[in-house]
């Protein structure tokens, strides 16, 4: 058996450990960039290396974007008021499509979790509750995913938040049970953040 | 509704146009390389650059490699009487990872299409019929796809070949009716070429 010649079996290695692709999907994408080098190939380096160096972290929210402070933070026409606390990234980009919020978001990178001992001092919720004390907000509303660990947090969050008297909110009706915010449809999360019920 | 940022936005669509990735499965894929910067998005990177300048099709058989003339066609070992036709460098793998066939290969690049108006010359069929003549060639295995279009390349090139008085045989048992190669497992391939048979 011959097989590829090393660099394409590394860019297959790599590509294969992409979400959503297994090996065989890796294969056909890298002969497909081969095909496309001048459309696909080279212009996909080309924006790996770029996200590489501009990628970062929003110190405030979590949000990924290209400086210190991202968009959605100093967005001056965004309520400072209502924080909407996502588990990750993708959960900000789903609300975001659904065009609804018009608020700022607190992304916590993941959930408790017993198992994969994720405790609060893991996750962004410390933080959380200092932008509380911080900033005036007035409302908190968990989006979080309507998995057990998800619920868990958002029960854990709204003890952390409730000495501090301000109105802590939860995503309620069109979140299917084990659903994740990922998947729905926009309508059902407008749908969800419009019938939002105090925790 | 805030988009990412510009360069992030970008390298979200790259992604989405590979096969087997749609728009959710891209960002998820860009979120994933974000967040492992050094172990994946820097390395990926890294690879694509390398292969946009490395691979090239070799000039013999068709087949992706780093080389004028590829690997198989160098090697040695790998009987020279024998040309295992594919229509395209996945089949060629899938042959591969069979570990079954001890030859040399000739990629199409694709099939014959009334459809899509791909005819003989787009194909590499006249350059088979060069080779057969060429090199001292005693049989020629059409590998191809169960399909309609893939069937009747098969014939179209054993008609071909027939005046050059060699042996044309296809795979034969274990392909399955509509199958492709490249989801087969290796043992229905090494099956199918075991029990080749005359066109
Ligand atoms: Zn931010
Ligand atoms: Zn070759």
């Amino acid at each position: 058996m011959t097989r590829a010649p090393r660099d394409i079996e590394d860019l297959i290695d790599l590509m294969a450990r992409l979400p959503g692709l297994g090996p065989r999907s890796a294969r056909r994408a890298v002969l497909q960039l081969i095909k496309k080098r001048g459309q696909l190939l080279i212009p996909l380096a080309d924006a790996m290396q770029s996200v590489a160096v501009s990628a970062r972290e929003c110190i405030t929210c979590g949000n990924v974007g290209t400086t210190e402070i991202c968009e959605i933070c100093t967005a001056e026409k965004r309520a400072i008021g209502e924080i909407c606390v996502v588990e990750d990234v993708a959960d900000l980009w789903a609300m975001e499509r659904a065009a609804v919020f018009k608020g700022r978001y607190h992304v916590l990178g993941g959930t408790l979790s017993a198992l994969d001992a994720v405790g609060p001092d893991e996750l962004r919720i410390p933080h959380l509750v200092a932008r509380v004390q911080e900033e005036e907000v007035s409302e908190v509303i968990l989006a979080l995913n309507a998995t057990v660990d998800g619920q868990t947090t958002a029960h854990y969050i709204a003890e952390q938040l409730e000495p501090l008297g301000i109105a802590v909110t939860s995503l309620a009706q069109g979140v299917p049970i084990g659903g994740e915010l990922d998947y729905l449809d926009d309508g059902t999360i407008t749908a969800a953040l419009r019938a939002r019920k105090a925790m």
